[in-house]
């Protein structure tokens, strides 16, 4: 009966069968230690020649071979104990090896400084480092937390597709697809779906794959992420939202300081900084503050450029001691059709963006849930209402006020880990250049019906 | 400050502001009663004439119409209670009505037989029905179960792309995508990477939506469905991964049972029979049973039919009072490269379907770890190893002998609660004829740049 790794320590004097990977071989004179990695730690195994089909089978290990031992679990001599292990005062003696596979040769020092283009090429392989699984493993549980928190609070979670028949944000960006005899898209967010189900559960929210058919390449933009999406009814206004995000965030760190304390000690950080009213400017404001404090004059624009994003977070943290700030009331000629007009200031909405470290994370407000309103509001875009008749449906029949915010998960993930490439806080990141591997080496396989 | 509908149980004589939907005026003399529904659920509202312009307006009230009152919660006299409501002790006694949003009158009652069509032309409507609320609410809860259960059995949740580059399963059912200037295709399921994400943290889950561009369209298939996943190292065969899934089901009927006695009690059903091990056949067993027992002659077919799934099921239902029946060793040439051969006879595979009422909701098994014989598996397929590449890596690495299974959702979600279309099941479901609305009545908006 196989145990883990990091039950070792409750096991002195026992016998057990342990299985992982190999993480490294080192021979010292006739021993022959291993280093045993599993799903919950690692540990030293030791080989000694006593029993010679077990030492020499031992010595052909490398790094990367999946096996399975076993034998006795001893307490380190003094002196010998490894404090960088949880398991650092114990080792294995192992008694039998059995070898599940072998692995080639690693092209690379899986733990010296791995570039992004070699890490992207590498990733089945690279993504097996410590480094890699703190990201991924601290990632989860972000999407963990964000779902719990929600469900405390009456969500309801919905699974809604991907395949839409119209762009659903506006604009270009869209991904376009052969659906049978006719055209379909990508959707750009779960917007209308999420605002659908206002009406059924008046709190609704969504994991899941959103697309954007941008062709820039920056290190914060990817082709395809990860959207935590959610939306609710009954609101006054934007506000609420806010409000409601401010908590699942105090909420998501408070989680991740309490389940991923060792992964982020790994990276030596500790939580962000983040308070119990994350500091807010409304959009015309936070210009006026870039103008006047950082001389970046861009008065009269829609939106904060990435310069302005993260400066404006610079202020905030400097002046309010907040990683996080909300900029509010941006321009309806910029927001898509259905964000609710600032009712004091009809040119302005009651829609924010969520800054975090310097990038935008987030972006949400209120929506218009008065059926001809927002029939007006999709005329004014030049869109055909028809179009959207489904979706319109919703809003016909009696939508309370609502709202609702959308968080790119690969970038919350980031900026909770100070990495600098988005791609490095992504699985299998997609973008102009790459579908896991280099497109440009891509051949299509010929699709045949077996 | 709002109170959710069914805390008026603990409230009687207070004062209480409540907001949701009217489901229905009735008037009786002078007195207007509305029902009133929110996310917790519903309550009688009760308008007398002592303040006539609240009166006046509750006149107006209309299903659907989103509304806030305030006013005070009485018991209801002697014999007027509604058994039917849990609320239904207890009134509110309206002081104060505001309009939140106005409805057009219904184009159809809501609490009649809805058609099929007439559901999917107006699922925004239709699916605020108890029946739909229910139906969704369970659905919700499986996939928390299902996480919940890998959560607590030491599984990492993964986020994964569903854009890639060659089909994932072989076979011709692919979306095609136009991907900047190449083509790209959505994923079959996100076999490849589950596979490639073992090699990271042994045991992973995930989520999602998968893609089948198969022209049928039949009660049980969809061309958009969501996916329940997971995969798992070091195992012995596919029999420890039967054995888990089984345990799974066991945890969400239990999970259903305790958060959703209500949903079921209103369709009239009981939790699913569900044994500590569900029976399992080999396939060419179960092929003889419906020879001897049900003169279905199948017999060196790869697989099961419809008729043949469902008679199987009858089998297992008389036999051992089971809902559930595996089947195993489907024959290597109809399932995926990646398939693990049965070493005792290598023309089948360590492979099952699990069938719950009559249909397939799920298909697994152990995988193919050895990195020749992966290579090999897909040559002899036809494929070329080299479009491979990258998720091959994660097999020349030292891959533990592995396995998993997928669970389709929807599927799930149909049987446990016998609805007849699975598309009773499907938010939003995507087939040959529809993407919301009917594919004919779409004209794709020229996709402008905003």
């Amino acid at each position: 009966m196989r145990i883990l790794i990091k039950d070792i320590v409750n096991k002195e004097s026992e016998s057990a069968e342990l299985m992982g990977w190999v993480s490294v071989r080192r021979d010292h004179g006739k021993i022959i230690f291993i280093d045993l990695r599993d799903r919950s730690g690692a540990a030293q195994v030791v080989f000694t020649p006593a029993d010679k089909k077990v030492y020499d089978l031992a010595q052909q290990l490398r790094s990367e071979w999946a096996i399975a031992i076993k034998g006795k679990i001893n307490r380190r001599p003094k002196g010998m104990e490894n404090p960088k292990l949880e398991t650092g005062e114990f080792e294995i003696l192992a008694e039998e090896l059995i070898v599940l596979a072998q692995s080639e040769e690693l092209p690379f020092d899986l733990d010296s400084e791995i570039a992004l283009e070699t890490f992207l090429d590498w990733q089945p392989l690279v993504l097996r480092t410590e480094k890699n699984r703190n990201i991924f493993r601290i990632q989860a549980e972000i999407v963990w937390a964000f779902r719990e928190f929600l469900k405390n609070k009456g969500f309801t979670e919905i699974q809604i597709p991907k395949i839409v028949a119209q762009a659903t944000e506006g604009g270009a960006n869209v991904f376009k697809l052969d659906y049978f005899e006719r055209s379909a898209y990508l959707a750009q967010s779960p917007q209308f779906y999420k605002q659908i189900m206002v009406g059924v559960f008046e709190r609704v929210f969504t994991v899941g794959n959103v697309y954007r058919a941008e062709e820039h390449s920056t290190t914060r933009h990817l082709n395809e992420y990860t959207s935590l999406d959610f939306e609710t009814g009954f609101i006054n206004n934007h506000a609420d939202i806010m409000t409601l995000e401010n908590e699942m965030l105090i909420y998501i760190v408070n989680h991740l300081s309490k389940n991923c304390a060792k992964e982020f000690e790994f990276f030596g950080l500790k939580s962000p900084k983040i308070s119990e009213a994350i500091p807010s400017l409304k959009l015309v404001d936070a210009q006026k503050i870039l103008k006047e404090k950082y001389g970046i004059d861009c008065l009269g624009e829609p939106d904060l450029d990435p310069q302005g994003e993260r400066k404006i977070c610079e202020y905030a943290k400097e002046n309010f001691d907040s990683d996080f700030i909300f900029i509010t009331h941006y321009p309806a000629e910029k927001r898509p059709f259905y964000t609710h007009p600032d009712p004091a200031e009809p040119s302005l909405t009651r829609s924010f963006d969520l800054l975090f470290r310097g990038v935008e994370i987030s972006t949400g407000g209120q929506r218009i849930h008065n059926y001809s309103m927002l029939v007006e509001s999709i005329e004014k875009r030049g869109l055909n209402p028809e179009n959207f008749s489904f979706y319109l449906q919703a809003f016909k029949y009696g939508m309370p006020p609502e709202g609702g915010a959308g968080i790119g998960l690969e970038r919350l993930t980031q900026k909770f880990l100070n990495l600098e490439n988005i791609r490095e806080a992504t699985l299998f990141p997609r973008d102009l250049h790459r579908i896991d591997i280099l497109l440009s080496s891509i051949k299509n396989e010929k699709i045949k019906n077996e």
